[in-house]
């Protein structure tokens, strides 16, 4: 597949990228957050390919666990992500994505972010010290 | 286990409960993100039980896969999460919560967000028309 030009990361932990801990199928969650919102868009699924493949390409691509193949973000729909970082978590069975998002937004829907349905919803509890700020979009 | 008491959510959007797409194992993935300063957390899994029981009591509840049981999030540590808002994302298969953290924060090494080591990194593309804002903490 040709995708449109990302560009490449660099800085690159190969020490930690050889710590990402694939699970049994070889995959790890990805999580992806729009870097200038901080919405969370999406979240879906790499192999190490997959990981390889956003390093080198500046791309978001990731592993089709229902079709069984890679697929880069926006190819098809024009909805883009061009990636700024990529974060590993403690366990390494995560990764975060801080991207550009392109086009009209993460979701097959067109909304922004997947997460666009609120299941339920409360005031929570201030953190002492900390600012209350707002959760919307 | 006994709980520090959160605030209960409200406006359930019931449907949407039914529909949340559990797997195999019974479980979904959990995204956390913070409410005031919109980091993303942690990612952690759930099944029905501890999302009925963090909209019950407002509190994160979570499933850990390796110790087969239910745990609540900073009941040992302190580092308590409170919950705000419960998002599903558009095939069910993933929800994300936006909470108020207290204490040092979502990770057992005392960093705030898990996702404190960074793989890689580069400028993105900026998206035309949207302002380019930063990616830290």
């Amino acid at each position: 597949m040709t995708v449109s030009a990302g560009v490449p990361l660099v800085d690159l932990d190969a020490a930690l990228l050889e710590s990402v801990a694939f699970d049994s199928r070889g995959l790890v969650t990805a999580v992806v957050q729009d870097a200038a919102s901080r919405d969370v868009l999406m979240v879906a699924h790499m192999d190490r390919e997959a990981l390889e493949r956003t390093i080198a390409s500046g791309r978001s691509w990731f592993f089709s666990r229902s079709r069984g193949e890679h697929w880069c973000k926006g190819e098809t729909s024009g909805d883009r992500q061009f990636v700024r970082e990529v974060r590993v978590d403690c366990d390494g069975d995560a990764v975060l994505l801080l991207v550009d998002q392109h086009g009209d937004g993460a979701c097959h829907t067109k909304e922004w972010s997947c997460f666009y349905r609120v299941l339920a919803s409360g005031p929570g509890v201030p953190a002492p010290g900390r600012e209350r700020e707002g959760t919307g979009h």
